[in-house]
Order: structure tokens, then sequence, then C-alpha cells
């Protein structure tokens, strides 16, 4: 069973059954989102480098990024050597690729004063510069579905309470075996004292199936809030919290539980958000 | 109002309301497809440069494309200068990202015979590097709904005239005054014979409104089916055509004609699509 004619590790073109099923997949989750009022915003794959430089991604995570650059077009002819273009033939690089989703939401609620505790949904294509690609596994680009929550630190518990007790449920009757576990990789400047939170208090966990993570529930107390200046009503910096999907690896991991069998992997995951909605 | 808090000009994040009509236009163009049993696939919003230039995208538009490049992390700190990175902090670019989104059909089928005439449909975010930005009128990055013949002249033919068609209903039905235009930017080689051909048979017509392109359609002859030797049963490689819709600039001219009363642009488009499916 092939995912598609250009299954490169790196990149991959779904065909029309792992369509239906990344689809369904995403209809699911947003759908939980939906069912509760929540509103969705669409977010660009694309950013002002200085808008990324704002969560201290180019400080973090500079080996994940990707820039974007436009070539020298002033030449005779602009042609890639060896299927690459080398530094001398690109412009300046304004524009960087997200790394997760959830920055969207941050950069909408720039400035502004929240009325009231707010809740969003919002899916992006993220791209990462990793060592070593695994097909679906491990993309250079991949779908992120994200819940977001911004309000009072009890208001983002609360949500992701609500959101961790929905994804088992939910992988309990798709039959997935799923582990909850604290992850260790810090989000926040490495060496600085939220890194040192981050570990004393476990604000990231992640979902584990077939030792993959594939979603993942954040605490990020105010740092967004403070980052882009989001208030709210009592005149205090927003804190935020999300919950992730990382859709191509739930149907890595759905189609490997399945050996293959993409037509019962969408039987089982459509019976399932039934079951769960 | 506001498409967004963030709305700068080559940047938009999607409010609720914008999100709504974007997904509803979507879903009906889509929807001509599915209806005819045209299946779906996924393409990434990221390629291999090496792809991309099996279709000339840097001979042709190397002005318009944009490269994506890791950076240099071996330096002690790795930050942009006034907002961008520059030549020297970037690796080599081994990916690029795409102008237009059938190049995943064509990869999708790359290397193989059509048992039969194939039409698919893909979504995808595409990316360019303009000299000015507009807004939803021109970003940096658009999303572009396309549906793809593969076959025979004929066949691919038939597409574009049943597409024509549904796309002029379509428009009358919510009151968009659409002029088709005869497309004079050469898709190939700008030098080459099929550039002149291009001119004598008008192989690109687009849809405009409020003087901007929200959709075409396109005969490309049996470039692409040489490019990436896609053959038909016959042996001989297949021709293809393509039907494609910038969904931001469908959403900047309704919300336009309606007076930015997206709520009326939505039960427009709403009851247009059920009166053309």
């Amino acid at each position: 069973m092939q995912t598609s004619r250009k299954s490169k590790e790196a990149i991959v073109i779904l065909d029309p059954a792992h369509t239906e099923l990344i689809k369904e997949l995403d209809r699911t989750f947003s759908g939980w989102a939906l069912a509760e009022n929540i509103q969705e915003i669409t977010p660009p794959p694309i950013y002002e480098v200085a808008d990324l430089q704002k969560f201290d991604v180019y400080e973090n995570f500079p080996h994940l990024s990707l820039v974007a650059a436009a070539l020298y077009t002033d030449r005779v002819r602009t042609q890639p050597t060896n299927g690459a273009f080398i530094a001398e033939d690109m412009l300046e690089a304004r524009f960087g690729l997200p790394i997760a989703t959830c920055y969207g939401a941050y950069l909408f609620y720039e400035n502004s004063v929240l009325k009231q505790d707010t809740t969003v949904t919002l899916v992006n294509r993220c791209f990462r510069n990793e060592d070593k690609y695994e097909g679906l596994r491990r993309l250079v680009s991949f779908t992120m579905r994200e819940i977001v929550a911004l309000g009072s630190f009890e208001y983002t518990q609360n949500l992701l309470a609500r959101f961790t007790e929905r994804i088992q449920k939910f992988a309990c009757e798709v039959s997935l075996d799923l582990t909850k576990v604290a992850a260790s990789d810090p989000f926040f400047a490495r060496h600085g004292t939220r890194a040192v939170m981050q570990k004393l208090s476990s604000v990231k966990h992640e979902f584990q199936a077939d030792e993959l993570a594939i979603a993942s529930v954040n605490t990020h107390r105010n740092y967004f809030g403070e980052r882009c200046r989001i208030r709210l009503a009592n005149g205090e910096f927003a804190f935020t919290s999300c919950v992730a999907f990382g859709l191509e690896r739930w149907v890595a991991v759905l189609a490997n539980a399945h050996q293959g069998d993409l037509a019962a992997a969408l039987v089982a995951v459509h019976n399932a958000a039934q079951r769960t909605a």
C-alpha cells in the first residue's frame, strides 16, 4: 500500500484514501471545538520573520526553522545546482515558515483587550527542518490542528482537562494504545527561568502511540499574552494554553493499526467520532 | 470591518466570518468535482527544488519564486537583522515553495501509465514573491483549489468547457460581474515555441471580477505529461488541463460586492451553490 507515487521520506502526496482519512480526523477534532461554539480563524503558512522572532523561535528552535527567500533575478540565468540554491542565489529572507499552528492565534489577538475568556480553533501547514524524515511519521511539512484558549489561568487549564479526556476517550474508541507523557523538550528559552519552571511543573504533555507524539496539551502561562500584549479585562496579560493534533501522524498510526486497510481505519474514526461527539 | 487584527498587506489572518466564507467557497468548488466522482488528493506546500525545476519554474518564474532554507546553527547566536536573515545566515535551499497547486497532481502521477482518463481535485497553500501586496487581493501566500484532468486532449478540453459554464453560472447566481479574458502571461518557457503557441491559441483564460483574476482555465497540452513521464494506455504522454480558483480573491470580491457584509455574502454563496449543484 502506497501513500503516494511520490513517497520520498521528507515529502508525501496523499492519495484519495489517505486524504479521506485525514479530512475525517480534522472534521472530528475541529468538530469537538465547533460543538462548544468555539470559532475558527485561518492563519497563513508564512509570517514575517519579525513576528516569529517575538516568540523566541530563532533563539529556541534555530535548527528546526526554515526561512523563505526570493531569488536574485538580475542574472542571465537562475538555476539550482545539484537540486539546491546556494546562499549567493538568494536575497535576504524576510519571511519565516511556522513550526507550530498556534502562533497565528496570538498574532490574531495581538495588542487587544479580551472582553472575556476566549477559545479559537485553527489549522495550518507547519514546517520543520529535521535531521531525518520518515514519511508520514516525520515530514518537512505537516498539518497541525490546534485549539487555543486565552483568558485566566484557570480557564486555560480547564480546556486542557476537557480535551485530555476527549483525546483519551477517542483513542480508546479507535483502539489506539495511547500513553500520556510529560514532555521534556523546552518550549521556552533554554536557559531561562521558564525552562526550569517547565521541567518542574511539566507544562507540556504528549499523547504517544506507536512511539510517536500524535497530540499534545500545552500550558504557556502568560508568555504569549505578554509577547503579543494581549490583555484581560483586569489589565493583566492573558494566560494561554493549546491542544495540538499532528494529523499525518494520526493517519500513520491508524493505518498501521489497521494493517494498511485505510477504509477500515476511516470507518473506525467515523464511528468513534460519533460516540465521542 | 477588519479581516484581521494582523492586517499587514502581505499576510492576513482570517477572522471567523472570513473563515466561514472561504470554507463555504471551497466546499462549493470542490463539491462540483466530488459530485462528478472526482477524487481528492493532498499535496504538500513545499517540494524538493529538483521537482519544481522539472516544470521550468526557475526558468519562467524566478521573480515569483520563494525557496526555503535552514539556518546556520553552529554560531553562538542566530538572530535576524532588521527583520530578515541575510544570505550568510542560511544554508543552501533544497526546498521550494509552490506558486501553483496543480504541480502536486503531476508529481502524484509521475512515472505512471493511466489506465483511463483521470481527473483529481486538490487544494494547496501557494506562495508568490510579489513587488506589492494588497491584502486578500494579493498575498504572499494564498489558497488555490484546482481540478486537474489528465488524459486525451479532447478529455482535458471537455473539463474546461464544463467548468467554464459552471463558473459563469455560479458568478451570475452570486451577482458577480465576471469577464472571461484570454491571458497573455506565458506559462511555458518565455522564448520557446510553446509561448508562441500559447499566444496564438490562447491556452489560458482568466475569469476577472473587480479587475482581479479569481479563477482560470488552463490548457497545457502534453507539457506536464512529458515532464513527469505520465503515459496514456496508448503509450503517448498524457495531455493535461486545469481549473483553478483563488479562494482569498473570491472572498475579497464577494466581501466588496456585499459592502463588507460577510454574513450576506455567505448566504449568497450558499444559495448559489445549491442552485448550481
